[in-house]
């Protein structure tokens, strides 16, 4: 791809029939299906689509199907799907339902999140938006902090503390916008201006839990509100289950603040586990059960106690640094980043794109890929690590650098 | 070594003299003095004793140098031991010292702790004991607790918890006697029956801190209080970073509860990870610095987060077992041990000696060895272990099986 990203009429046609499809999909499937998630891994959303439409397996080219479940498993895939069929609405209709700053991203997109591919067939068909924030962008620096509903007021105050020195700091705050450790992490987040993400297991547009229809506002004002379900979808006990591994894979890590030993955060947390995304637990009063998880994963699953803000920077480096403080437990010592690296440790494309930067003002993506020499996707992904680590920050007119 | 461990008279002789010398050492050197203990290991005490008073150096046998600081520096610390000569007490008033239940122990002698060889140089001269118990039977199921003597009412409420846990269930309670978690876990121990080790940092009989001499008295009423140090010997600063490594060896591991970053409780805590012991801390709520060294010692050095006695007899299992509880977090279903072994499970000399138990009644230790065709240090050591791991107890007449 060149830095030239403006599509004939005919791209944008076919890009809006594909997204057409994906959302018609999160109508008729149920996210994390693995077997439509194989099946979009080697076909078209369209295709897959009309072929639910028209009761028959997509055509899949030789070579092609191993990777699919058995083509029995799939025949029986495709009678689930078809049963939704006759909800589906008109692609007038979900044209409508992007509505109220509602919009859809699918993989590909460029505002779709690396992080989640790693979820392999069980990656989101595709996620619906409600809010103006970049999700790519704000993904790259962020941190999913979540926790029991039954919170103590020991947990929403240390959730809120770390959730808003994290804001300051530019990290993104990803929860599931449910009541206790949840909406303290959000509400941290939006006092100090951060981006904040809440992943709902309902329709973003769906007000559950009802008390935070609020909430979600403020949250879709200042940052996003996000689901893999169609707008008006309700929540389901599973729904929430197979949400858990879309906030685990959306971020760089993931903290638990308060859970008790059932708590559907150790659910999260197994998640970014298996991931191998750095996973972390807040501990508390060994009296609390709230803080009962907690304990047990850092026992138990190897997760990081971290106390403060500066722990979790520490963690999640987006370069990948290891711990650049001392051993006294002193906080890193440079940038925002948390052991961020010095101009001479950067990678060679790291390094080319942050000479492109002007010494003063700022430049757009396109102006800084000529400049430096390299493609789009790899600026792109060079300026979202520059970013995690301090050297430069987004601005209306682009990308600048950070003073120091 | 046989069953017989009565002494001819010129045995019980030399031992008193070699006892003494180790009395007088510890009037004259500093504990943990390198020299005197690269000394030890190649020279007899009363050798050693001899040498100081006559200013020379102790004739070492050829090939035995390689150990010892160069010969220079031994003819410094000989200067340094001469100082205290002339307060040195004679050998009649030593022994007039083992008054009160005051005892003195060396290197050697069965109830010598095992662990503390571990020390290698660093290994105490002597110890002085006030108390009845069996030092060497104790820390054979012993853990050590310490902590803050600034100590919150969360920190002292659970320490004496978790002591009082730990003592039910049979573990001796090895702590430093000051104020704070120290005496939380001193008086935990206490009050289940249990044992309890004051490691002091001056004279057994030395009222520091002034306010627990009645503590102290209560600890060597049913356990030990102890020293490095000879009786009537003040505390000093140093004194207690070199007392701290003697709590680490002591014990099978060692907990942290509560402890400020510059806490000496930290200090115990490495000289235990230095050793290869179970470090472990119980966490507490992030927004106190009293469990800012706890949350530490977890993320940075490896400590098990720990939250109750369970927690800790799993780290802690004699055999070296390994964790038989499940992943949800359910405690260990069999035998005061936590994780015991089934008698399948125990190496061959242990199994010997278990099956050479009587099936009702108690037998002493001789007749054990004897009946189960091992020598005394093999059962002794076969002993200690089945009794950690929960198969056997002791009683007035010797050993008995436990009731399952």
């Amino acid at each position: 791809m060149t830095s030239d990203q403006r599509l004939t009429p005919d791209q944008r046609l076919s890009l809006d029939e594909q997204h057409l499809a994906r959302a018609a999909l999160t109508y008729l499937a149920e996210p994390g299906d693995p077997a439509l998630g194989a099946l979009l891994e080697i076909c078209e959303p369209a295709e897959v689509l009309a072929a639910i439409k028209a009761n028959m397996l997509p055509g899949i080219g030789p070579g092609c199907g191993d990777s699919l479940a058995s083509r029995r498993a799939l025949v029986r895939a495709l009678a689930c799907w078809r049963i939704r069929l006759p909800e589906l609405p008109s692609d007038e209709d979900i044209m409508a339902a992007c509505r109220d700053s509602i919009r859809l991203i699918g993989p590909g997109d460029p505002e779709w999140p690396a992080g989640l591919d790693e979820l392999g067939p069980a990656r989101p068909y595709a996620l619906w938006l409600r809010g103006q924030a970049d999700l790519g962008l704000a993904c790259l620096r962020s941190v999913s902090m979540v926790g029991s509903r039954a919170a103590t007021g020991y947990g929403t105050h240390v959730t809120r503390e770390i959730a808003a020195d994290l804001g300051e700091r530019g990290w993104a705050i990803v929860s599931g916008g449910a009541y206790g450790i949840d909406a303290a992490a959000h509400r941290g987040a939006l006092v100090t201006g951060a981006i904040t993400i809440a992943v709902l297991a309902c329709g973003v547009d769906y007000p559950y839990p009802a008390g935070h229809a609020g909430l979600f506002a403020e949250i879709a004002g200042q940052g996003l509100v996000m689901s893999e379900w169609p707008p008006d979808r309700h929540p389901a006990r599973l729904r929430f289950l197979t949400r858990n591994r879309t906030i685990a894979a959306l971020t760089g890590g993931t903290v638990v603040v308060e859970a008790g030993e059932r708590s559907g955060a150790l659910n999260t947390a197994r998640h970014a586990a298996q991931l191998g995304r750095p996973l972390m637990a807040v501990p508390g009063p060994v009296t609390s059960s709230q803080s009962a998880g907690c304990h047990r994963i850092i026992r138990e699953w190897g997760a990081t106690c971290v106390t403060r803000a500066d722990d979790i920077i520490e963690m999640l480096s987006p370069l990948g640094l290891t711990d650049a403080s001392d051993a006294a437990g002193a906080p890193p010592s440079c940038g925002p980043g948390g052991g961020a690296p010095s101009r001479d440790e950067l990678d060679h494309d790291s390094a080319r794109v942050l000479d492109a930067l002007p010494a003063r003002g700022a430049a757009g993506t396109s102006t800084i890929a000529a400049e430096a020499g390299v493609d789009l996707d790899t600026v792109l992904r060079c300026l979202g690590l520059l970013a995690g680590s301090g050297f430069i920050e987004r601005c209306d007119r682009g990308w600048r650098l950070r003073k120091p």
